[in-house]
């Protein structure tokens, strides 16, 4: 059995919960900040079968891949009017860091 | 040495809590939500020798295993009266996930 | 590749994040409490190739290594004038518990 933890952004964390819910793959969030990815995020542990690895892998960079996202532009109140970009800039987003983990001994009460 | 990661329900998490701390075994708690328990959850990592696994194990089992419990029953406030249940109605609490990973290096400072 | 699990005070928290990233680490942070550590903590996950392990340890004993620190007295408002003790006293604070784990696949997505 393996341990899965997956740190990902807090924008894709319910998408990823849905989506391993609905293939029966039972997972717990943690709230966490920091670090590995830009914005705020939420770390995975999901306990699964050697078996189930490359599946559930599969379902976290489907549901949190870095991706480029179009930003429509802000109107640079009472900011530097010499700095605005008067169109859409594409900033990158998601992206999960996993880190797949031996599990020497399991147990359910 | 290994770390023990269980996932407990919140309601359960103070009792094992104490239950740890009577018997000398010292747990950092974590808060986590969703998926492998059906309430608000607990997320205890608990550091100990191998020989004291089976230990910490009982005292989890004892703490937290899943249950039957009796729930008064609810008057239908504005409800539909034709799904009232009368009586106390038995659900389910409790539960502890518990992976017990290899410790490879341990370091205290 | 290891990872890092590290408890450390809430106190050193911030130190120690801006410390890593200074070394180019990064680190996720998980809001934590009781146990390991007597006040309010953090649970850093910290991966890293195996040859880093020992920079990040002294990272981390840098910034978070148990010290004493004196506390100035606090004026007896209401209490016990008897048990008053009108001079700084020192109390012991930070520390670390470090737990280095085997990483089996890392990913990034
Ligand atoms: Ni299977
Ligand atoms: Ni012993
Ligand atoms: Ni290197």
């Amino acid at each position: 059995m393996k341990l899965i933890v997956a740190v990902v952004q807090d924008k894709d964390s319910n998408r990823l919960s849905n989506a391993l819910v609905d293939q029966d793959y039972r997972a717990t969030k943690l709230a966490s900040t920091g670090g590995f990815l830009r914005a705020g995020n939420t770390t995975f542990l999901i306990g699964v079968e050697d078996e189930h690895v490359n599946k559930v892998l599969d379902i976290i960079q489907n549901n949190c891949k870095s991706r480029e996202q179009l930003v429509a532009p802000v109107s640079p109140m009472g900011g530097n009017a010499d700095s605005y970009v008067p169109y859409p800039v594409e900033v990158q987003v998601g992206g999960a860091t996993v880190f797949i983990m031996q599990v020497e001994q399991f147990e359910q009460f």
